[in-house]
């Protein structure tokens, strides 16, 4: 039955009777955790074949030379193959670098702020304000970016097709916006992919600032959990072509929820341009990044096709998680009439919003009966979810039998967290 | 005969019989390299142990995890143990990081750049001018970090024991130098190691400004040649702890040199304050570095005697090499008096000045005989040796027949130049 029907008696005795049932859970003295963005071991486990597949001198000659002395800044040529081949850029737009895409966006927005952007009339740390947009919610290590370098943040509100495209064009023409940060494919938290309108609509903004760049964090390209039913995103870097506005676009993307988190590979992308600006202070950051682990990566994946085959194996795992999550959630809230929540067709998340200003409470019940959530506010801005309302539920990573009991507490608690509200 | 002894028909014959040998090696049409800094083929096989020690899932298991998945911000604490024991410094101040110091430094500095450092009124970018004291001839990519941030270089004279402390300490008495770019052990290109008096007057630095540093990069540790004459370089982190100046050091290094560079592990060591305030910057730059490789380290050499076992190995490959270019020097320039160099116990490089005013020339003769030399000028800050007589040397990537012959066409070139010179 549907909250809002319910009389105040009712109510009260729902509250007694999920009290209860919370009061069990808190018995069992549970640890569970559905905050953990990263994938479970037997994910882990269909990697091991990567890595044995690099065990003689001879495995470590690429096109390029040994990968196992200095030289190669930008990543050896058969690594680049196979990322263009994947996510469809040119191999001459790709660095391939280390083991963390979150390192390349955190120095890409630092090297802004040391150098300014190619096209920038100084660095932006001699700006007196910088500002990014941010999609709400969104991923919190985006925004402690911009916390940690004093960048202003601006939310912007997530809908089923991306960002709201009319406040990012209108909010674009302030010339302290210099940035947007994107999750564009089975977006964090919310599993959005965004539309070809929204992705045309970012490749012909007409930013104030001429150094805006979109920062565009691929993260979940080829991490489709739903055979039937995969999302597809227009190319940013196609449409932008047309627009002429290549130059608008900071493209990344990495292996870490591919094959190993912390030991993949990541990339960054972007036109002609950029890279003749970024190249030359990276090459007095670094001399190279780890080209062993470039070339393990490619002799045990082989091409584009051998990632998307491996990510069919993983989506069977991931697959029954979210099954877990949906039906779940369908099942014990759905007649309640008190939260929403997204249905991804991929990535890692999905975002569930209960009742307004019941995010926190059901957070500190949650953490009460030893299942622990994302922090609240966390997946916005200064970590200010204006409703109190949106948790992100990552399921990949407990076992199928923990995460059934996660969910269990999880929904009680949005249900108590609801009652309560609802009879203060 | 020294040259300065000859008359100028003797140097007139000289130059003559120079210039036939010179062209003879011309006519050969060489391609030779004596520039780079890095490990030969021998050296990098004498590790293939490594490439597959990990194996399986069971060997990524750390104390600290799975190192297969995201977690362990600054290191496995097996890592930690390690580098420990082999640089006496304890685990607690210890960050173990990904595959290279370079980009540890490069960061320290843009991290100070952005935040300031612990003790820091401002960001050093905040600052209307930032000076760095650069001991020369030094490591060009030291320099290089200061040129691109923009950053003040002001030369120290190296001298047998380290910089001119003298000037050192003069120098700090200037507010807006805020670092000193230190290689203390088999230093980079001479080969010196700081004597014990002047690692206790770094240790005993009192600079003018509050949030100054000494960047320690400590390359060539354990890079000994001749097992009967090592260096020792006294603990900096021991005396500047009896000075209570532990904040004022920050201390880099890495396997670069010990395993493979590029694919290697890198530390950054610092006192708690310092890492208080670095720890939670590294936190939202990434969320952890590649662990998989640091227990591949640790299960490769299983303790710092292993891997001093190991340099005892590649001392054997890299002891014949500096004889070469010793030797040569010791036969072919010595009796001139047109030149002088270093003899270093260990590291990577030997320091050659010839006659003041003939480094460019030999560079170029070099060139054209198809010998590359580091560049002229690249061992000192803006690329100026005032002296235009510094040659870094660098003799461990060639084969021991090619650098043979390397240094044959350098001492003739060197002299050629020499006999140019006295005669213009």
């Amino acid at each position: 039955m549907n909250y809002s029907n319910m009389s105040r008696e009712q109510l009260e005795a729902l509250k007694t009777e999920l009290r209860a049932q919370y009061l069990a859970y808190v018995a069992e003295g549970l640890q569970l955790d559905l905050s953990r963005g990263k994938p479970g071991a037997h994910q882990l486990d269909m990697l091991s074949g990567i890595l044995d597949v690099i065990a003689t001198s001879d495995d470590c000659v690429s096109a390029a030379g040994d990968c196992r002395n200095y030289g190669v800044l930008d990543g050896i040529p058969e690594a680049k193959e196979m990322f263009s081949e994947l996510y469809s850029i040119p191999t001459e737009n790709i660095i391939v670098a280390g083991n963390s895409s979150l390192n390349l966006m955190y120095d890409a927005v630092a090297r802004a702020m040391l150098y300014g952007v190619y096209g920038s009339a100084r660095p932006w740390s001699k700006e007196d304000k910088i500002s990014f947009l941010c999609p709400a919610p969104g991923y919190d290590r985006h925004f402690a970016i911009c916390a940690s370098l004093g960048i202003n943040m601006i939310p912007v509100k997530m809908t089923e097709t991306g960002p709201d495209m009319d406040e990012v064009e209108r909010l674009i023409s302030d010339p302290t916006v210099k940035g947007i940060w994107c999750c564009p494919k089975y977006s964090n938290p919310d599993g959005v992919t965004y539309s070809d309108e929204t992705v045309r609509r970012f490749a012909n903004l007409s930013p104030a600032a001429p150094d805006f760049r979109i920062f565009w964090d691929n993260a979940y390209a080829v991490h489709d959990i739903y055979e039937d039913r995969k999302d597809t995103l227009l190319d940013i870097f196609v449409e932008a072509k047309k627009t002429g506005k290549e130059d608008m676009i900071f493209y990344f993307a990495s292996t870490s929820k591919i094959s190993f988190p912390g030991s993949g590979v990541a990339i960054l992308a972007a036109s002609k341009n950029n890279l003749s600006q970024i190249k030359p202070i990276m090459s007095v950051q670094t001399i190279g990044f780890d080209k062993i682990n470039q070339i393990r990566h490619v002799k045990y994946f082989k091409s584009a096709d051998g990632i998307r085959e491996h990510m069919k194996e993983l989506a069977d795992i991931i697959r029954p998680k979210f099954d877990i999550v949906l039906s779940t959630l369908d099942r014990e809230l759905a007649p309640t009439g008190i939260a929403r929540w997204t249905r991804p067709n991929g990535g890692y998340f999905v975002s569930l919003f209960v009742m307004k200003g019941c995010a926190r409470r059901t957070y500190e019940l949650c953490k009460n009966a030893g299942v622990v959530l994302t922090n609240v506010g966390a997946t916005y801005p200064y970590g200010n979810d204006p409703d109190d309302s949106n948790i992100r539920i990552a399921p990949t990573y407990p076992s199928n039998e923990d995460l059934t009991e996660a969910m269990g507490v999880l929904v009680t608690c949005a249900k108590l967290a609801a009652v309560e509200k609802l009879l203060a």
